[in-house]
């Protein structure tokens, strides 16, 4: 299968800049792919036009007149800008003119956009956001990161699915461990809806390990960490702001006096080792999981090597079939897993 | 005043042999103040008599024949074990025989057992943990990280008061500003739980600084993040891994071939003060705030200078009158901040 996907070119902070060189990184590292640069024209072909990538041949450009303000509220961007560069980008998905689609743009947006032009696959709620974390071992898998803030037992079971499925069919595990994110301090172990779904989750079909905690994620104790977006939004953006802290730290005490510069200077090449091993680039792009519709979500900052991994998600998840992958785990859960425990009847 | 402080000896990973030479060590550095060791006199004594401190004659022992395990479920501890050195350390605060306690054993049972003995402070529902975390700019007082699993928006209101208060009466800050951990990614801007104490914290006659994020805990931008045990714990908890995971990944960088041993050999002075910069036992202790009495909860792994800041904690707690401020700041909040908005009624 040749696999087409549609690039969001006006998304994210840099636009065009990025969006337009990764796709030809891209498609220069992907023989048989094909990208579908969406957005103005006019700020697409010059950069086209200035590159003499053979993987020119490969990208078309499809027109679209508007674009969805980083800040703009998602009800407005989906009401209003029926031509916007994301939402022509979804409709090819829809019209089966690509087989996925990749923004930088504003999550909620897209999230949105996606939901309302592509709709859920059958057994599906609400879609989640799935994105890999590094670990001491290899990545996890953690599902939502923050698009459903109200989760029922329901839905977060629908996530362990939809994630299972996700990293089945990407990193070819048969069967990946499931955990549930919870808290070990507390008598009670946890919240009611998080209680209810380790319940069903045992009579699932699916791997499950267990409860899980926090220091778990970046352990890499399980392939997969189900988890309400609230708090998967908070685990993640904690992260990324430890991670910026500490490195920052680093650089300081490399940066004093003159030792230290010269400690630096040796120290450098480490260091650097060390900044490649927990790049976030190489893992950039989040799944919009559970639509009818391969959607990657880039990080708005992205560079052209971070953008270029999100579009390769994006082929990685359309060449894998991630979409029959979901279904089929779905409708093979046994109905208790969703139903309504008698205890609480 | 002359401060006194009750110690379970027995509780933590290491019990006398950490809280013994810890307790010594804090009543070197502070004058005046004394403390009651209690647990087993048997494993105490044989401590005290080695030891030539000159503070020795500050602490006198208070036999508890019995343990709490730290993985004994917290209604046992609470119901059978009348006699642990955790319970009898509570007492003696209850007695006003101690102005507090410290304890490095199992969070559930301290919890439980000084929610029972102590009772909480008028217009308090649960009492909280709250501790400090490090930023890039100084600290930052986190509050609940792991009591409260289910919180209303009366709780997150009188967690956001309590900790205004801890951090006025500890860290001299007149009006600290209180963040509201919260996510920015959906359209709808948090759970309704959020969005509703955001509304009422707005009133509250607090410094509330608005929502923040998590990428804000790090960076310092309030005094005060209030937010929801569960998600506080994972916030926490995912912290602990990610640190140690940087760490370990630095360390064998620093450790791969030839090179890099004379690298770190020489980086090793900057790499030391990085991990001091860090180091988390300068923060060592949590504080269950909201009950009738100081109780602080140290690391249950933490060694000895780590287990002495809790003490030091916990006497700097007492010594900043931090009780009767929650109370004021508490009895000072508008009944708006609790009342039961018009909206859902």
């Amino acid at each position: 299968m040749s696999v087409t996907v549609a690039v969001d070119a006006m998304g994210g902070d840099h636009g065009p800049a990025v969006t337009v060189p990764s796709s030809l990184a891209f498609l220069e590292e992907t023989p048989g792919a094909s990208v579908v640069l969406v957005g103005r024209r006019e700020a697409i072909d010059p950069l086209l036009a200035r590159s003499r990538s053979p993987a020119k041949d490969r990208i078309r450009v499809r027109d679209a007149t508007e674009v969805v303000g980083m800040d703009e509220p998602p009800a407005d961007a989906l009401r209003r800008k029926k031509d916007s560069s994301m939402r022509v980008a979804i409709n090819l998905v829809r019209d089966g003119e690509a087989h996925g689609c990749v923004s930088a743009g504003n999550t909620g947006a897209l999230m949105g956009i996606a939901r309302f032009v592509l709709k859920t696959l059958p057994g599906i709620d609400r879609p989640a956001i799935a994105s890999q974390l590094p670990t001491k071992t290899g990545v996890v898998t953690m599902i939502d990161l923050g698009a459903n803030v109200n989760c029922t037992a329901d839905q977060l079971v629908q996530f362990a699915a939809m994630g299972s499925a996700l990293v089945s069919a990407v990193e070819g595990i048969e069967r990946p461990t499931v955990g549930l994110l919870n808290i070990g301090e507390e008598e009670i172990k946890g919240n009611d809806v998080v209680k209810e779904t380790a319940e069903r989750l045992r009579t699932s079909g699916l791997n499950f390990y267990g409860n899980v905690e926090g220091t778990d994620i970046f352990r890499g104790t399980t392939d997969v960490i189900v988890c309400d977006g609230f708090v998967g939004n908070v685990a993640l953006k904690t992260s990324e702001g430890l991670a910026q802290m500490l490195y920052e730290f680093l650089k300081t005490e490399f940066t004093r006096g003159l030792l230290s510069k010269t400690a630096a200077a040796i120290a450098y090449p480490v260091l650097m080792r060390f900044k490649r091993r927990i790049d976030p680039r190489r893992l950039n792009g989040a799944t919009l999981v559970g639509l009818k519709g391969v959607v990657v979500k880039s990080h708005g900052g992205a560079d052209t090597l971070a953008f270029k991994h999100a579009v390769a998600k994006a082929h990685a998840e359309i060449a894998a079939g991630v979409l029959d992958r979901i279904a089929q785990r779905i409708a093979a859960m046994p109905a208790a897993a969703f139903a309504v425990p008698t205890a609480d009847a």
